[in-house]
């Protein structure tokens, strides 16, 4: 916790996904919130998706946030911010297309979260 | 908003992805419930999965629809049938298997939930 | 019902994900609480991820569990132990690294899931 999904239409020439999740997770651990090892950051580009109905050039840049229940509605747009406006400074995208960037905030059921650590 | 993934088995051998997500697109456009560029979706391929315990000729496609929260049961369950058919309709299956598909419908916290459309 | 999908950091040599399903499902079968064939399950290699903001010997395998909605918190609890159990008993993780293992139960909404079966 937290776990970040950052996936992205495959249209999106010179995006630097490891860049953006660096940024991201920078920007997440200043926050305050969590702790260092605790942001656990993944991309996932998409070779097959679609907008609308359209032909048009378009792609998206979609980033979940996954954290534990509990946390206030204040707190959840203040990290929903800070995480697009992250991935704006830190996404070089195309020109000539119009991008969607989107993030939207997950709660995973703090209950029943479980968390081994393995280190040999 | 909204988010659909189409997640299917890599055993469908035939399963045209891209054709199932224009037509979910086309059914969720015909809905009424959202703006046309607003549909973004994309299709998984799963190279790893396992269905049961039992080495079966199985396969599924699985559908997630993710919307902001506030419509009501009747929409979703409106949403998730539409969507079935569409996907029903439009999968071409392999003989010879036995493959599910099912559709679930996710809330996106409405009040997190943040986008910026750029355009150059 | 139910969906797990695994996913794990790239840098996990010698992580067998296949083997780690069937015992996730294994166990998952043996709680008593799914029917064989309803058990789906997924896994997914993260080739782009990043824990934290350091570089250093991290790696990660996160479980989410998707029941439909109404069990109890009890039932959720033991589902994800047993989860997380049967991952730790599976996985061959690489020495020198530092690994996290999570699980997390996500609910499905139960009124608008839909699933249909095709058997040609």
């Amino acid at each position: 916790m937290p776990h970040l999904t950052l996936e992205y239409s495959g249209n999106l020439a010179g995006f630097a996904a490891a860049d953006a999740l660096l940024d991201i997770n920078r920007a997440l651990l200043a926050s305050g919130h969590f702790e260092e090892a605790d942001i656990k950051s993944r991309a996932v580009a998409l070779e097959a998706c679609r907008i609308g109905v359209h032909d048009l050039p378009r792609g998206f840049v979609h980033a979940k946030l996954a954290i534990l229940s509990g946390r206030s509605s204040e707190e959840k747009q203040q990290l929903s911010e800070l995480s697009l406006q992250a991935l704006a400074d830190s996404a070089a995208l195309p020109p000539g297309m119009e991008v969607q960037l989107c993030v939207e905030i997950q709660e995973i059921d703090r209950a029943s979260y479980r968390k081994r650590l393995i280190a040999r």
